[in-house]
């Protein structure tokens, strides 16, 4: 087994200024795993109420992810309302109910401690280090945060950076992180931290990696219509960790074609409600947005 | 001569979180020739007042800048004044003084006429229109506009669109000129007026340039000290278009390096207050910058 995802799998109820979803499947685990898929097995380990739909299990096998870590308890699934206004980078959190996801503590079955990449979603750093020290001997760690854990959890979360191979936020967490308007000055920072590479997602504007001796950025797909970004970041993680696990390869070269994979899977994301795009590509579409990609940013060299 | 630039040549007073300069030189055309002038040669035409220092006039003759288009008439040079706060993508303007520059007419004299590349700064479109009829048979056009003509004469700039090649703006103006929140439908909005290319500058988020059939996008510079963004555009604009004259390419290839060569020059502008980083420059510091350029973006495609 492949890559070990822990985070939330939920029940979203989405408003963008080109429709409106209710109680739609979605959640970082989910996302990610979904995406992850089309590269690499990826086991899940979350917690959902018994108000989850069959149908959406069915999302989770139909993609052969295995969901032997997705424990049912009593109670109601983790929902969360947001509302998107024309700059789809704002996004107005309108309702959280954690349900079941309150009382979320993952334990790894004996296959899944045995997993070689690892990515924790955006839950407590205390249960991140839980995850991590399960595993018997990981080979990459990624991980997502949030403000809150940033604000409330930064002792915690300095503990589990120090056990994080790669780190993958967005532009706002890596400031508020390091406490660092100049984001390249709050890399340096974040990365003297533990993480060996710090990700940094900017929606529309696209990806940053910076690591000690390197940075490689990338804009975003040119799309002409997106729809809902929600999941974007975690379709965008499921992209990258899956490449590197299926390929095995952690070179330089191979980071930077996850980076991309990882832009090609959020880019999907956005163009439909929910899962409803990610759930049904075909890797030659995939391949296609990659070359796509390459078009894009490619310009010669200079003698 | 190749390149003919017509715009502002000012005295600006600035400040940012790291420090303030007063009744320095500024002014489109002044920050666009003296990037373009590492790449081509290049006139200005523009105004100044009675108070034009000497020192300030050595700048522009430093550069090999031709300024026998620079009037210079009864009155005082053109200021602005801006503050920048840590976001320094968001600049308040606290005063603006037309001066001589509110009267400016721009005549060419013989020799200007026969300008092949022309850069219409950042003046009524009406006035650009003005230049670009004085110019015999040039070989490209490229063209600044910002919100208040967007605003106020959209008429006479749908006008002046239809004889520009290159429209050279930010994402903002693109959204409020094409009345369209997504960035590439208003962009193809905006090349359905007359210009071939559109090229939007996102300031830390790099640029993007759109054609009938081709989109090219690349990152900003990854800089850890942004002393002041004023000028960057229009040192974007110089380099850009320094690199096009000089090398009298026009193929996809060519311009996809002089976008590469505007980020570029952007990103040493930025590095000090006014002209002080740009003015001293060497070609290989340039060239250098290029190839980290490459460095930054370089992902290999898949097979």
């Amino acid at each position: 087994m492949a890559i070990l995802a822990v985070g939330s799998v939920a029940y979203d109820s989405v408003r963008t200024p080109f429709g409106s979803a209710d109680n739609v499947l979605g959640g970082a685990a989910t996302y990610f795993s979904v995406a992850a898929s089309y590269f690499s097995d990826v086991a899940i380990v979350a917690v959902v109420g018994e108000d989850f739909r069959e149908q959406d299990l069915d999302v989770l096998r139909g993609r052969g992810i295995d969901i032997d870590g997705l424990e049912r308890a009593k109670g109601k699934t983790f929902r969360w309302a947001g509302e998107y206004s024309f700059a789809l980078n704002d996004c107005k959190t309108l309702d959280t109910q954690l349900n079941v996801f309150g009382e979320f503590k993952p334990k790894l079955v004996e296959k899944h401690r045995k997993a070689e990449f690892v990515f924790l979603g955006n839950i407590s750093p205390d249960l991140q280090r839980e995850v991590v020290r399960q595993v018997e001997r990981p080979r990459l760690v990624a991980c997502d945060t949030m403000n809150f854990w940033i604000e409330k959890h930064f002792k915690s979360l300095l503990e589990t950076l120090k056990l994080v191979d790669v780190l993958i936020i967005n532009d706002a967490e890596t400031r508020q992180l390091a406490n660092e308007p100049n984001l390249y000055r709050a890399g340096r920072k974040i990365l003297s931290w533990g993480p060996k590479a710090l990700v940094i997602k900017r929606g529309e504007y696209g990806a940053i990696m910076l690591k000690d001796n390197s940075i490689f950025g990338v804009p975003a797909f040119p799309l002409e219509d997106v729809f809902d970004p929600t999941g974007a970041g975690d379709s965008f993680a499921g992209g990258f960790m899956g490449f590197l696990a299926g390929s095995g390869d952690l070179s330089e070269a191979a980071i930077r074609k996850a980076i991309i994979f990882g832009s090609v899977m959020a880019s999907f994301n956005v163009e439909k409600f929910s899962l409803e795009r990610l759930k049904e590509l075909t890797f030659p579409e995939i391949q296609k947005r990659f070359k796509e990609f390459k078009q894009l940013t490619h310009f010669e060299d200079i003698e």
